[in-house]
């Protein structure tokens, strides 16, 4: 993969995707040391990044594919983006979901109009059961992270960091991302690497779903012992993909991994500082930004803010306990 | 007062003001029953997009002022522009504050480097401690809405819903602002006569406090009965500007008030569908564009949304009742 195709997912995303702006807290400099730059992509439609990936992929399929439709798996952001995606090019989806997924995600999957099919995250195989139904009813698949077109899409936010970077005259700075299977870690990291090279990308996790991490380190793919017990929901995959990991490995710095209980104190100073709504799992590179500093190097940092489809009582709980 | 000075508003504020985005939820559009724009200026500096209007205001000031310093009364939003706007002109502010305002908005406002002065809402006249501070020190006073260069401020706001609407195609639309004092509204329906006059301004209110709505019935000046009982703080003003209320009157449609569980509802829609924290009284034009579709025309509608200075436990039970 190289830049072209970032440059090309970002024309045929124009007009669909949302230009996210770079946003900015002398609160949140202050508690970092550093000035922090948050990339909020909450604010993409269906309230995630997934839209960039699934927009591109889809927009690339054969009409035969179209009329057939497709199918993804998700935890339910790669759902939302994938069944509006679709319905915007007439074309049937099928999202398998965990059925411990948050109620806003699956509800909001079936209201853009995708058929959704349920699994249990702890026995099923989501693969397996995505691959299943792909050939017993001739639909494409598209992968939510080790699909060319769908890292080539989540790569434009790369494309809008290192424009935003230069407007703002931020050289000596690392980027933090939200790192789940991959996609938007590598798709950032091939963008940057071409259009803005000093500035660095670190994946960040979950404590205790630390596969990138333990992967980047042992230079092979690790895959994590369990994929439920955090409320970062959006980024507990099983281990990096085969497309991802090479990328990640050539271009990344060193993971970093987070507490839920301090994404749940990033989610509450995203509310009173910068008017955010995040979700757990997009809320990691927020609070290794704000309390693990001395893990992070540059005068300034750079925030991935992945997604915003948090259920409420979630959401209050942050803000009861941190607000 | 023409286009001229907010076109000098937006030169100076340029670098310093964020450019907000326009932003969609098919969702909304569903509720409203035609296309529903969001202009987010929760997400402005200091959470409010009082600091467009405090800005253009403070860097006209001269050597002697600035050094001198300046002096607000406000509910918090403008407190806060006008502290951040202060700060960064090397400029010492005085802020003239009710003792019920948000915590936060009193908060942010010290935070900001500014003195704070607190004073009763129900039996003390903020104009007379304000008029009364700034001749017994020489500060210059900085009206949160009956001030040219604050007008103009806030009209770079309809310079940018103009060009936005342009980009969108946006033509058949009115444009809803939560209206306080009318310097916002005042503003983009000066920006918006000159550069889309095809988009008409509705000025909306709490009920209960709609004193610019029966104004504009009238033809005259009309007053608030009581400053206190809303959850919309912001925008509890005793009536309409000097200044504003003829520009209003000249330019916008007529007003619209909305309940307090009305907003408390779109704040809610807001976490759910835009991933935005707003607060009341900055919730009453997207209440009234969900709510009232009858009262409205268009085949789309623009929804300023003022700001998002809301205290935790505010937010939470509007999520509690209406997530």
């Amino acid at each position: 993969m190289n830049i072209n195709e970032i440059r090309n997912a970002a024309r045929r995303n124009a007009g669909h995707v949302r230009r996210t702006p770079l946003l900015t807290s002398p609160f949140l400099d202050e508690i970092a040391g550093r000035r922090v730059y948050v990339k909020p992509e909450c604010l993409q439609h269906t309230g995630s990044f997934k839209y960039r990936g699934a927009h591109n992929a889809i927009s690339q399929l054969t009409a035969d594919q179209r009329e057939m439709g497709v199918i993804a798996f998700s935890s339910g952001n790669h759902a939302q983006g994938i069944a509006l995606a679709a319905r915007q090019n007439q074309t049937p989806s099928t999202i398998v979901m965990p059925s411990d997924a948050p109620q806003m995600k699956i509800d909001n999957t079936r209201a853009l109009g995708a058929k959704v099919v349920l699994y249990d995250r702890a026995t099923e195989n989501r693969d397996e059961i995505g691959a299943r139904l792909a050939e017993e009813n001739d639909l494409t698949l598209i992968k939510p992270f080790d699909n060319e077109a769908v890292i080539a899409g989540q790569g434009t936010v790369g494309l809008e960091i290192a424009n935003q970077a230069r407007d703002e005259g931020i050289r000596d700075a690392q980027v933090l991302v939200p790192c789940g299977g991959g996609g938007l870690t590598a798709g950032i990291a091939l963008a940057l690497d071409h259009d803005a090279p000093d500035l660095q990308v670190r994946p960040i996790e979950p404590k205790g779903f630390d596969d990138v991490t333990r992967s980047l380190e042992a230079g092979a793919i690790q895959r994590n012992a369990q994929l439920t017990g955090s409320i970062c929901d959006a980024i507990l995959t099983p281990s990096p993909g085969e497309l991802t990991f090479p990328i990640m490995q050539r271009l990344c710095g060193a993971g970093l991994t987070v507490s839920d209980e301090d994404c749940l104190r990033a989610m509450a100073h995203a509310f009173t500082r910068l008017k955010l709504v995040i979700e757990p799992g997009a809320a990691v590179a927020l609070a290794a930004a704000l309390f693990q500093p001395l893990n992070i190097t540059g005068d300034a940092v750079i925030v991935v803010v992945s997604g915003g489809n948090v259920d409420a009582p979630i959401f209050t709980d942050a803000l009861n306990r941190f607000a």
